[in-house]
């Protein structure tokens, strides 16, 4: 199982329009094998900063995952709401505490 | 360096209150020795699921974390508000790709 943190800091006025794009990418990606969670998250001390949390069953799920036609329908919006560079943080962990 | 991915549902008629309890431990916590990332985040597809998203040097920071006075005092906010338990994730990487 692997975790991705992908933060993406994006316009105020394109707020609306990323949301929405987002919700539907969130709906297809949650069908696809090898997804065990994903969800977009809105940051309440900054709210131009959206976190996508994932779990996934492998890296390899990540493959088909971004060749997605839902992927890369919301890419084609993420380039017009993006101020900076996302930062995505794929992570496999050596162990995890659930409390 | 490890991270902690916590998530709380919550009573929708607390939000506001958890908010501000949220944000007040937030702005002390960011300036603990060993922090090195901490944020609240609302999912966009369930706004009463809180998402901590949190990276810290190593496992030890945590332990003053968790006796701060900051951190009780939202904890005595937190039980009000909770709909359920909470899920705590503390998670050490074995790897973790940046992209």
């Amino acid at each position: 199982m692997i975790y991705v943190v992908a933060t993406l800091m994006i316009k105020p006025e394109t707020h609306a329009e990323f949301i929405a794009a987002a919700t539907a990418c969130i709906k297809e990606t949650r069908k696809e094998p090898g997804n065990i969670a994903y969800d977009l998250h809105e940051s309440v001390t900054d709210h131009s900063k959206m976190v996508f949390v994932e779990q996934w069953e492998n890296a390899e799920a990540l493959v088909p995952h971004r060749a997605a036609e839902h992927m890369k329908a919301f890419g084609r919006v993420v380039v017009k709401c993006l101020s900076a560079p996302p930062k995505i943080e794929v992570i496999t962990p050596e162990k995890v505490d659930v409390r």
